[in-house]
């Protein structure tokens, strides 16, 4: 029998379904969170600490940790970076534990850990490395969309589409629901000009008037890096290095 | 300014959005209790009585009115009638007030009726009269899709798309929101053999292992009705009886 693959179009979408805690889950936060903690461990970061709540990551701030922060695309003042993936590309990070907290990618990630002990991290950066060792674990597979604030979000979506066509590419899945299905047809109805689909999506808006879209592009290209962010007692290593 | 048209995908997802109280909610459950309530209207049913719970059907059934009830897609067997379409067309229910309670339709209507007092009822069977009655309106739309146990269904989804298109046709909206792109775009990806496309659905697939997918080919079969099914006081009357 085939393993199956799902998809979840938002974290609280995950508490209206059975996961068994055997499933691999994917969390992906296109824009920006999932694609940034990818970006900080291809930059040499040893780890990525997800955390919620902005008190927790305040009380790691004050016991050395470099903190990433931001709420509704907005920089938090206390904070050491916003949550950009070209925050960490001069070497900022190289050799630290990065805090984590984000609007949606770091609650969907609670959410995954709630569910499973195998929680990744998935973005078009490391699209193909993350599916190669998927398909390698024998495991059923769950997309986890963070979403925005519990509602659909295209870009993440997207994602899904095209990580299960990467998948497929590697192994024989069971399409295990509808939002899966959908997920596919919609990354073929927008995967010939992501860039053109995805101007309707309504994050990318958000973005440019905040002013932060300069990642746009960088946030739909493929396969910048192998690293494969794994969760290992509550912080995030490449699952390269952990082994 | 125009007006907005959203789409939430399952009942659930309600509860993460502000809806406000004078929004028009179409509420669709295709598969099968919406497109069997507009056919019970539009077989001469005085309204439709939408109930919850199995407990209230029963006793509304005690007092004289006749039923129809199922859990999972099985008739229950108190009922008088299941929730298929054809159930309705020999005058069975005619001058008769019908109670009705389904899986995830009688729901879904809840829920809306929480939200909104202006709440009615959509399936391909009057899909065109549903939508020029919409617009005439003049207030923000959203369909409410009531899936399955609150997880994302094809069949609704693609209810949800073609009706914002007929909508777009008549009247300017703004699209509220990226599920209600991702709508549009999996019925343009469907519409050509809707038949074809809907094979892939989990709910499809739960029918014909019932032995009730005889109704399939109807639920998309459009406009053979200009029955608009609107709640007044608890019940689903046609609009241009209740006016």
């Amino acid at each position: 029998m085939n393993f199956t693959i799902d998809v979840c179009f938002t974290p609280a979408q995950a508490e209206h379904r059975t996961i068994s805690n055997n499933t691999v889950i994917v969390v992906v936060d296109i824009l920006r969170a999932t694609t940034s903690m990818v970006s900080a461990l291809a930059h040499g970061a040893r780890s990525v600490i997800p955390v919620s709540s902005i008190e927790k990551a305040m009380t790691l701030q004050k016991n050395g940790f470099p903190v990433a922060a931001e709420r509704d695309g907005v920089l938090l003042s206390f904070a050491n970076f916003g949550n950009s993936a070209f925050a960490f590309q001069k070497g900022e990070v190289k050799n630290k534990k990065l805090v984590f907290t984000t609007t949606n990618g770091t609650v969907a990630i609670d959410t995954a850990c709630r569910h499973s002990q195998k929680v990744v991290v998935g973005a078009f950066s490391n699209i193909s490395a993350l599916a190669l060792w998927v398909a390698q674990q024998q495991r059923e597979v769950l997309v986890l969309c963070a979403g925005w604030k519990n509602t659909f979000c295209l870009e993440d979506t997207l994602f899904a589409g095209a990580f299960i066509d990467k998948l497929l590419e590697l192994k024989a899945y069971e399409i295990a629901s509808d939002s899966a299905h959908a997920a596919i047809d919609l990354w073929n109805t927008a995967k010939s000009d992501v860039m053109q689909y995805i101007q309707k999506a309504a994050h990318r808006e958000r973005l440019r008037v905040l002013g932060v879209d300069d990642v746009l592009e960088f946030s739909f290209q493929q396969d910048s890096t192998a690293v494969v962010p794994i969760m290992r007692d509550g912080e995030l290593v490449d699952v390269n290095q952990a082994l």
